[in-house]
Protein backbone atom coordinates (compact mmCIF):
# COMPACT_ATOMS: atom_id res chain seq x y z
CA UNK A 1 0.00 0.00 0.00
CA UNK A 2 3.41 2.57 0.30
CA UNK A 3 5.89 1.69 -1.55
CA UNK A 4 8.66 3.10 0.91
CA UNK A 5 7.07 1.40 3.48
CA UNK A 6 5.78 4.48 5.59
CA UNK A 7 2.30 2.24 6.62
CA UNK A 8 4.24 -0.21 8.19
CA UNK A 9 5.72 2.25 10.59
CA UNK A 10 2.96 4.08 11.58
CA UNK A 11 -0.08 1.90 12.98
CA UNK A 12 -2.54 -0.14 10.57
CA UNK A 13 -5.00 1.88 8.52
CA UNK A 14 -2.92 5.36 8.23
CA UNK A 15 -0.24 5.98 5.86
CA UNK A 16 1.32 9.32 5.14
CA UNK A 17 -1.68 10.11 2.64
CA UNK A 18 -3.92 8.38 5.08
CA UNK A 19 -3.10 10.94 8.06
CA UNK A 20 -2.97 13.70 4.87
CA UNK A 21 -6.56 13.34 4.12
CA UNK A 22 -8.00 13.00 7.47
CA UNK A 23 -6.03 16.42 8.44
CA UNK A 24 -7.52 18.41 5.74
CA UNK A 25 -11.03 17.02 6.55
CA UNK A 26 -10.06 18.44 10.06
CA UNK A 27 -9.28 21.75 8.90
CA UNK A 28 -11.71 22.62 6.70
CA UNK A 29 -14.30 21.43 9.62
CA UNK A 30 -12.61 23.33 12.40
CA UNK A 31 -10.38 25.74 10.91
CA UNK A 32 -6.29 25.15 10.76
CA UNK A 33 -5.58 27.41 14.01
CA UNK A 34 -8.54 25.17 16.15
CA UNK A 35 -7.29 21.86 14.74
CA UNK A 36 -4.52 20.82 17.23
CA UNK A 37 -2.48 18.15 16.81
CA UNK A 38 -4.10 16.27 19.56
CA UNK A 39 -7.54 17.07 17.79
CA UNK A 40 -5.85 15.20 14.76
CA UNK A 41 -4.75 12.37 16.94
CA UNK A 42 -8.01 11.88 18.24
CA UNK A 43 -9.58 11.86 14.85
CA UNK A 44 -6.92 9.58 13.86
CA UNK A 45 -7.08 7.12 16.38
CA UNK A 46 -3.13 7.56 16.82
CA UNK A 47 -0.79 9.28 19.24
CA UNK A 48 0.85 12.48 18.52
CA UNK A 49 4.31 11.24 18.02
CA UNK A 50 2.60 8.24 15.51
CA UNK A 51 1.82 11.89 14.00
CA UNK A 52 4.87 13.28 14.40
CA UNK A 53 6.67 10.14 13.00
CA UNK A 54 5.41 10.91 9.27
CA UNK A 55 4.99 14.82 9.82
CA UNK A 56 7.56 17.10 11.75
CA UNK A 57 4.79 19.74 12.55
CA UNK A 58 1.48 20.85 11.46
CA UNK A 59 2.63 23.50 9.50
CA UNK A 60 4.75 20.55 7.53
CA UNK A 61 0.68 18.73 7.32
CA UNK A 62 -0.68 21.68 6.23
CA UNK A 63 2.56 22.59 3.87
CA UNK A 64 1.79 19.75 2.28
CA UNK A 65 -1.55 19.65 1.68
CA UNK A 66 -1.73 23.01 0.12
CA UNK A 67 1.62 21.38 -2.37
CA UNK A 68 -1.18 18.92 -3.42
CA UNK A 69 -3.40 21.11 -4.56
CA UNK A 70 -0.52 23.55 -5.89
CA UNK A 71 0.89 20.91 -7.72
CA UNK A 72 -1.99 19.35 -9.57
CA UNK A 73 -2.58 23.29 -10.81
CA UNK A 74 0.97 24.01 -11.68
CA UNK A 75 0.94 20.18 -13.39
CA UNK A 76 -1.90 21.33 -15.97
CA UNK A 77 -0.33 24.77 -16.95
CA UNK A 78 2.74 22.40 -17.63
CA UNK A 79 0.96 20.17 -19.67
CA UNK A 80 -0.64 23.24 -21.94
CA UNK A 81 2.32 24.93 -22.44
CA UNK A 82 4.00 21.50 -23.68
CA UNK A 83 1.14 21.10 -26.04
CA UNK A 84 2.42 24.29 -28.23
CA UNK A 85 -0.69 25.52 -30.15
CA UNK A 86 -2.87 28.53 -30.58
CA UNK A 87 -3.36 30.24 -26.83
CA UNK A 88 -6.77 30.35 -26.76
CA UNK A 89 -6.69 26.17 -27.01
CA UNK A 90 -3.99 25.98 -24.50
CA UNK A 91 -5.95 27.93 -21.90
CA UNK A 92 -9.02 25.81 -22.88
CA UNK A 93 -6.60 23.16 -22.23
CA UNK A 94 -6.16 24.95 -18.76
CA UNK A 95 -9.56 25.89 -17.79
CA UNK A 96 -10.62 22.26 -18.43
CA UNK A 97 -7.74 20.77 -16.18
CA UNK A 98 -7.88 23.40 -13.25
CA UNK A 99 -12.55 21.65 -13.41
CA UNK A 100 -10.41 17.80 -13.36
CA UNK A 101 -7.93 19.04 -10.61
CA UNK A 102 -10.70 20.58 -8.34
CA UNK A 103 -13.17 17.44 -8.62
CA UNK A 104 -10.60 15.15 -8.34
CA UNK A 105 -8.78 16.60 -5.00
CA UNK A 106 -12.12 18.81 -3.60
CA UNK A 107 -10.67 18.90 -0.29
CA UNK A 108 -7.59 20.57 -1.07
CA UNK A 109 -8.65 23.30 -3.34
CA UNK A 110 -11.10 24.03 -0.98
CA UNK A 111 -8.27 24.27 1.62
CA UNK A 112 -6.09 26.57 -0.55
CA UNK A 113 -9.12 28.69 -1.81
CA UNK A 114 -9.42 29.56 2.39
CA UNK A 115 -5.54 30.55 3.07
CA UNK A 116 -5.80 34.32 3.80
CA UNK A 117 -1.69 34.48 4.46
CA UNK A 118 -1.39 33.90 8.42
CA UNK A 119 1.56 31.98 8.17
CA UNK A 120 4.94 31.56 6.37
CA UNK A 121 3.45 28.24 4.95
CA UNK A 122 0.64 30.42 3.97
CA UNK A 123 1.96 33.24 2.57
CA UNK A 124 4.21 30.62 0.25
CA UNK A 125 0.93 29.06 -1.21
CA UNK A 126 -0.46 32.67 -1.87
CA UNK A 127 2.64 33.38 -4.18
CA UNK A 128 2.61 30.39 -5.67
CA UNK A 129 -1.43 31.12 -6.83
CA UNK A 130 -0.31 34.94 -7.65
CA UNK A 131 2.14 33.05 -9.92
CA UNK A 132 -0.35 30.65 -11.79
CA UNK A 133 -3.08 33.40 -11.91
CA UNK A 134 -0.56 35.40 -13.84
CA UNK A 135 0.37 32.81 -15.99
CA UNK A 136 -3.00 32.58 -16.50
CA UNK A 137 -3.40 36.06 -17.29
CA UNK A 138 -0.35 35.45 -19.90
CA UNK A 139 -1.90 32.99 -21.80
CA UNK A 140 -5.48 35.45 -21.74
CA UNK A 141 -3.21 37.81 -23.59
CA UNK A 142 -1.75 35.88 -25.63
CA UNK A 143 -5.24 34.47 -27.02
CA UNK A 144 -6.11 38.06 -27.37
CA UNK A 145 -3.32 38.63 -29.24
CA UNK A 146 -3.76 36.13 -31.82
CA UNK A 147 -7.12 37.20 -32.29
CA UNK A 148 -8.63 34.13 -31.08
CA UNK A 149 -10.29 36.11 -27.71
CA UNK A 150 -12.09 39.15 -27.31
CA UNK A 151 -9.98 41.96 -26.36
CA UNK A 152 -12.54 44.73 -24.66
CA UNK A 153 -12.07 43.29 -21.63
CA UNK A 154 -8.95 43.69 -18.99
CA UNK A 155 -6.94 40.44 -19.16
CA UNK A 156 -6.74 40.11 -15.11
CA UNK A 157 -10.39 40.61 -15.05
CA UNK A 158 -11.08 37.84 -17.54
CA UNK A 159 -8.40 35.78 -15.34
CA UNK A 160 -10.54 36.59 -12.63
CA UNK A 161 -13.79 35.84 -13.40
CA UNK A 162 -12.54 33.25 -15.01
CA UNK A 163 -11.25 31.07 -12.22
CA UNK A 164 -14.30 32.51 -9.66
CA UNK A 165 -16.60 30.66 -11.91
CA UNK A 166 -14.28 27.60 -11.78
CA UNK A 167 -13.54 28.12 -7.53
CA UNK A 168 -16.73 28.17 -7.00
CA UNK A 169 -17.30 24.86 -8.30
CA UNK A 170 -15.74 23.84 -4.63
CA UNK A 171 -18.82 25.06 -2.59
CA UNK A 172 -21.29 23.07 -3.99
CA UNK A 173 -19.94 19.92 -6.02
CA UNK A 174 -20.21 16.84 -4.29
CA UNK A 175 -18.13 13.62 -5.64
CA UNK A 176 -20.57 10.97 -7.06
CA UNK A 177 -23.49 13.33 -8.19
CA UNK A 178 -25.05 13.74 -11.61
CA UNK A 179 -22.21 16.07 -13.01
CA UNK A 180 -18.65 14.43 -14.04
CA UNK A 181 -15.75 16.25 -14.47
CA UNK A 182 -15.56 16.24 -17.75
CA UNK A 183 -19.07 17.35 -18.23
CA UNK A 184 -18.74 19.92 -16.05
CA UNK A 185 -15.18 20.90 -17.41
CA UNK A 186 -17.49 20.87 -21.12
CA UNK A 187 -20.31 23.55 -18.92
CA UNK A 188 -17.13 25.75 -18.40
CA UNK A 189 -15.68 26.18 -21.66
CA UNK A 190 -19.37 26.63 -22.95
CA UNK A 191 -20.45 29.31 -20.64
CA UNK A 192 -16.66 31.12 -20.68
CA UNK A 193 -15.82 30.47 -24.42
CA UNK A 194 -18.92 30.41 -26.24
CA UNK A 195 -21.45 32.58 -24.03
CA UNK A 196 -25.10 31.23 -22.84
CA UNK A 197 -26.79 33.29 -25.47
CA UNK A 198 -27.78 32.20 -28.37
CA UNK A 199 -26.62 34.39 -31.03
CA UNK A 200 -29.09 36.79 -33.43
CA UNK A 201 -27.99 37.52 -36.77
CA UNK A 202 -27.36 41.20 -35.46
CA UNK A 203 -25.05 39.76 -33.16
CA UNK A 204 -22.95 37.85 -34.94
CA UNK A 205 -22.67 40.57 -38.02
CA UNK A 206 -21.03 42.89 -34.70
CA UNK A 207 -18.41 39.76 -34.03
CA UNK A 208 -17.37 38.87 -38.09
CA UNK A 209 -17.64 42.45 -39.20
CA UNK B 1 -28.01 63.05 9.95
CA UNK B 2 -30.48 60.69 10.96
CA UNK B 3 -34.41 60.92 9.88
CA UNK B 4 -35.68 59.25 13.32
CA UNK B 5 -33.34 60.76 15.41
CA UNK B 6 -31.43 57.49 16.53
CA UNK B 7 -28.40 59.30 16.07
CA UNK B 8 -29.14 61.59 19.21
CA UNK B 9 -30.11 58.69 21.42
CA UNK B 10 -26.78 57.22 20.90
CA UNK B 11 -23.72 58.56 21.24
CA UNK B 12 -22.24 61.28 18.80
CA UNK B 13 -20.89 59.88 15.44
CA UNK B 14 -22.90 56.31 15.56
CA UNK B 15 -26.45 55.62 14.38
CA UNK B 16 -28.03 52.33 14.17
CA UNK B 17 -26.34 51.88 10.33
CA UNK B 18 -22.61 53.02 11.64
CA UNK B 19 -22.82 50.83 14.06
CA UNK B 20 -23.95 47.72 11.98
CA UNK B 21 -21.11 49.02 9.55
CA UNK B 22 -19.03 48.48 12.10
CA UNK B 23 -20.02 45.14 13.10
CA UNK B 24 -19.77 43.73 9.62
CA UNK B 25 -16.52 44.52 9.11
CA UNK B 26 -15.69 43.30 12.92
CA UNK B 27 -17.48 39.76 11.67
CA UNK B 28 -15.52 39.13 8.75
CA UNK B 29 -12.29 39.95 9.82
CA UNK B 30 -12.69 38.13 13.58
CA UNK B 31 -15.44 35.78 12.40
CA UNK B 32 -19.05 35.87 13.84
CA UNK B 33 -18.22 34.32 17.03
CA UNK B 34 -14.86 35.35 18.17
CA UNK B 35 -16.44 39.16 17.69
CA UNK B 36 -18.34 39.46 21.14
CA UNK B 37 -20.34 42.48 22.13
CA UNK B 38 -17.70 43.90 24.15
CA UNK B 39 -15.48 43.53 20.89
CA UNK B 40 -17.74 45.84 19.16
CA UNK B 41 -17.75 48.30 22.17
CA UNK B 42 -14.63 48.32 22.11
CA UNK B 43 -14.19 48.96 18.66
CA UNK B 44 -17.01 51.63 18.61
CA UNK B 45 -15.66 53.29 21.63
CA UNK B 46 -19.43 53.09 23.22
CA UNK B 47 -20.67 50.98 26.42
CA UNK B 48 -22.38 47.70 25.29
CA UNK B 49 -25.64 49.11 26.64
CA UNK B 50 -25.20 52.01 24.21
CA UNK B 51 -25.30 49.14 21.64
CA UNK B 52 -28.46 47.45 23.07
CA UNK B 53 -29.56 50.39 22.99
CA UNK B 54 -30.07 50.00 19.34
CA UNK B 55 -29.64 46.45 19.12
CA UNK B 56 -31.53 43.58 21.04
CA UNK B 57 -28.68 41.47 20.57
CA UNK B 58 -25.34 40.36 18.51
CA UNK B 59 -28.08 37.83 16.93
CA UNK B 60 -30.10 40.77 15.77
CA UNK B 61 -27.34 42.95 14.40
CA UNK B 62 -26.34 39.63 11.90
CA UNK B 63 -30.16 39.43 10.85
CA UNK B 64 -30.32 43.22 10.07
CA UNK B 65 -26.63 43.08 8.13
CA UNK B 66 -27.76 39.86 5.98
CA UNK B 67 -31.36 41.57 5.53
CA UNK B 68 -28.98 44.35 3.82
CA UNK B 69 -27.47 41.84 1.04
CA UNK B 70 -30.75 39.90 0.94
CA UNK B 71 -32.92 42.36 0.57
CA UNK B 72 -30.84 44.41 -2.08
CA UNK B 73 -30.53 40.95 -4.01
CA UNK B 74 -34.57 40.16 -3.81
CA UNK B 75 -34.75 44.08 -5.15
CA UNK B 76 -33.25 42.93 -8.18
CA UNK B 77 -35.39 40.53 -9.04
CA UNK B 78 -38.34 42.30 -8.13
CA UNK B 79 -37.44 44.86 -10.61
CA UNK B 80 -36.21 42.47 -13.46
CA UNK B 81 -39.79 40.63 -12.81
CA UNK B 82 -41.92 43.78 -13.01
CA UNK B 83 -39.92 44.85 -16.14
CA UNK B 84 -41.70 41.91 -17.92
CA UNK B 85 -40.13 41.35 -21.56
CA UNK B 86 -37.76 38.06 -22.88
CA UNK B 87 -36.23 36.03 -20.36
CA UNK B 88 -32.87 36.46 -21.14
CA UNK B 89 -32.87 40.21 -21.23
CA UNK B 90 -34.79 40.02 -17.51
CA UNK B 91 -31.87 37.79 -16.46
CA UNK B 92 -29.35 40.13 -18.17
CA UNK B 93 -30.91 42.59 -15.87
CA UNK B 94 -30.29 40.27 -12.82
CA UNK B 95 -26.67 39.29 -13.79
CA UNK B 96 -25.94 43.42 -13.78
CA UNK B 97 -27.97 44.60 -10.85
CA UNK B 98 -26.26 41.79 -8.95
CA UNK B 99 -22.82 42.88 -9.87
CA UNK B 100 -24.14 46.32 -8.48
CA UNK B 101 -25.87 44.95 -5.17
CA UNK B 102 -21.91 43.28 -4.75
CA UNK B 103 -19.71 46.31 -5.58
CA UNK B 104 -22.36 48.88 -3.32
CA UNK B 105 -23.11 46.81 -0.60
CA UNK B 106 -19.31 44.74 -0.37
CA UNK B 107 -19.02 44.14 3.19
CA UNK B 108 -22.88 42.87 3.33
CA UNK B 109 -22.51 40.72 0.82
CA UNK B 110 -18.97 39.02 1.71
CA UNK B 111 -20.92 38.21 5.09
CA UNK B 112 -23.88 36.50 3.54
CA UNK B 113 -21.47 34.34 1.29
CA UNK B 114 -19.66 33.34 4.46
CA UNK B 115 -22.50 32.27 6.27
CA UNK B 116 -22.83 28.53 7.26
CA UNK B 117 -26.51 27.66 8.75
CA UNK B 118 -24.61 27.73 12.25
CA UNK B 119 -27.71 29.69 14.09
CA UNK B 120 -31.41 29.96 13.20
CA UNK B 121 -30.35 33.68 11.91
CA UNK B 122 -28.08 32.33 9.58
CA UNK B 123 -29.95 29.42 8.72
CA UNK B 124 -33.07 31.52 7.43
CA UNK B 125 -30.74 33.54 5.63
CA UNK B 126 -29.07 30.66 3.14
CA UNK B 127 -32.82 29.91 2.74
CA UNK B 128 -33.53 33.08 1.12
CA UNK B 129 -30.38 32.43 -0.62
CA UNK B 130 -31.86 29.56 -1.84
CA UNK B 131 -35.38 31.25 -3.09
CA UNK B 132 -33.05 33.80 -4.72
CA UNK B 133 -31.46 30.83 -6.57
CA UNK B 134 -34.12 28.97 -7.73
CA UNK B 135 -35.96 32.25 -8.59
CA UNK B 136 -32.99 32.77 -10.87
CA UNK B 137 -32.90 29.09 -12.04
CA UNK B 138 -36.08 29.19 -13.26
CA UNK B 139 -35.79 32.87 -14.94
CA UNK B 140 -32.76 30.33 -17.21
CA UNK B 141 -35.38 27.91 -17.65
CA UNK B 142 -37.70 30.40 -19.45
CA UNK B 143 -34.37 32.06 -21.23
CA UNK B 144 -33.83 28.40 -22.36
CA UNK B 145 -37.73 27.59 -23.42
CA UNK B 146 -37.96 30.39 -25.53
CA UNK B 147 -34.96 29.85 -27.64
CA UNK B 148 -32.29 33.18 -26.31
CA UNK B 149 -29.73 31.10 -24.32
CA UNK B 150 -28.43 27.54 -25.19
CA UNK B 151 -30.39 24.79 -23.81
CA UNK B 152 -27.39 22.17 -23.70
CA UNK B 153 -26.50 22.75 -19.57
CA UNK B 154 -28.33 21.85 -16.85
CA UNK B 155 -30.06 25.24 -15.57
CA UNK B 156 -28.81 24.69 -11.87
CA UNK B 157 -25.34 24.26 -12.94
CA UNK B 158 -25.54 27.58 -15.32
CA UNK B 159 -27.01 29.19 -12.34
CA UNK B 160 -23.92 28.17 -9.98
CA UNK B 161 -21.32 28.66 -12.43
CA UNK B 162 -23.06 32.31 -13.17
CA UNK B 163 -23.26 33.27 -9.20
CA UNK B 164 -19.88 31.67 -8.62
CA UNK B 165 -18.41 34.19 -11.18
CA UNK B 166 -20.18 36.72 -9.92
CA UNK B 167 -19.52 36.24 -6.09
CA UNK B 168 -16.31 35.80 -6.48
CA UNK B 169 -16.15 39.42 -7.14
CA UNK B 170 -16.13 39.78 -3.39
CA UNK B 171 -12.64 38.20 -3.29
CA UNK B 172 -10.82 40.78 -5.09
CA UNK B 173 -13.02 44.13 -5.73
CA UNK B 174 -11.46 47.14 -4.06
CA UNK B 175 -13.94 50.00 -3.84
CA UNK B 176 -11.93 53.19 -5.97
CA UNK B 177 -10.27 50.40 -8.01
CA UNK B 178 -10.05 50.67 -12.10
CA UNK B 179 -13.44 48.73 -12.74
CA UNK B 180 -16.92 50.92 -11.44
CA UNK B 181 -19.62 48.59 -11.23
CA UNK B 182 -21.22 49.31 -14.94
CA UNK B 183 -18.03 48.10 -16.17
CA UNK B 184 -17.40 45.30 -14.44
CA UNK B 185 -21.41 43.93 -14.92
CA UNK B 186 -19.90 44.72 -18.43
CA UNK B 187 -17.73 42.39 -18.21
CA UNK B 188 -19.70 39.33 -16.74
CA UNK B 189 -22.55 39.79 -19.16
CA UNK B 190 -19.93 39.87 -22.01
CA UNK B 191 -17.72 36.55 -21.01
CA UNK B 192 -21.33 34.84 -19.51
CA UNK B 193 -23.70 35.41 -22.06
CA UNK B 194 -21.41 36.02 -25.16
CA UNK B 195 -18.65 34.09 -24.41
CA UNK B 196 -15.09 34.79 -24.85
CA UNK B 197 -13.94 33.19 -27.96
CA UNK B 198 -14.29 35.39 -31.46
CA UNK B 199 -17.04 32.74 -33.75
CA UNK B 200 -15.12 30.80 -36.08
CA UNK B 201 -17.78 30.65 -39.47
CA UNK B 202 -17.76 27.39 -38.29
CA UNK B 203 -19.11 28.17 -34.83
CA UNK B 204 -21.24 30.43 -36.37
CA UNK B 205 -22.81 27.85 -38.38
CA UNK B 206 -22.94 25.23 -35.67
CA UNK B 207 -24.99 27.59 -33.58
CA UNK B 208 -27.08 28.83 -36.12
CA UNK B 209 -27.85 26.07 -38.05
Amino acid sequence: MSENGTLRRGRPGYDQQGILDVAVAAFIQYGYDATSMGVLADRLGLSKSAIYHHFASKDEILDRALDTALGALEGVLERADAAHGRAADRLDQVLRGAVHVLVDKLPYVTLLLRVRGNTEVERRALARRRAFDKRVTTLVSEAQAEGSLRSDIDVRIVERLLFGMINSIVEWYRPGGAEDADRLADDVIAIALDGLRMPTSNRVDELLG
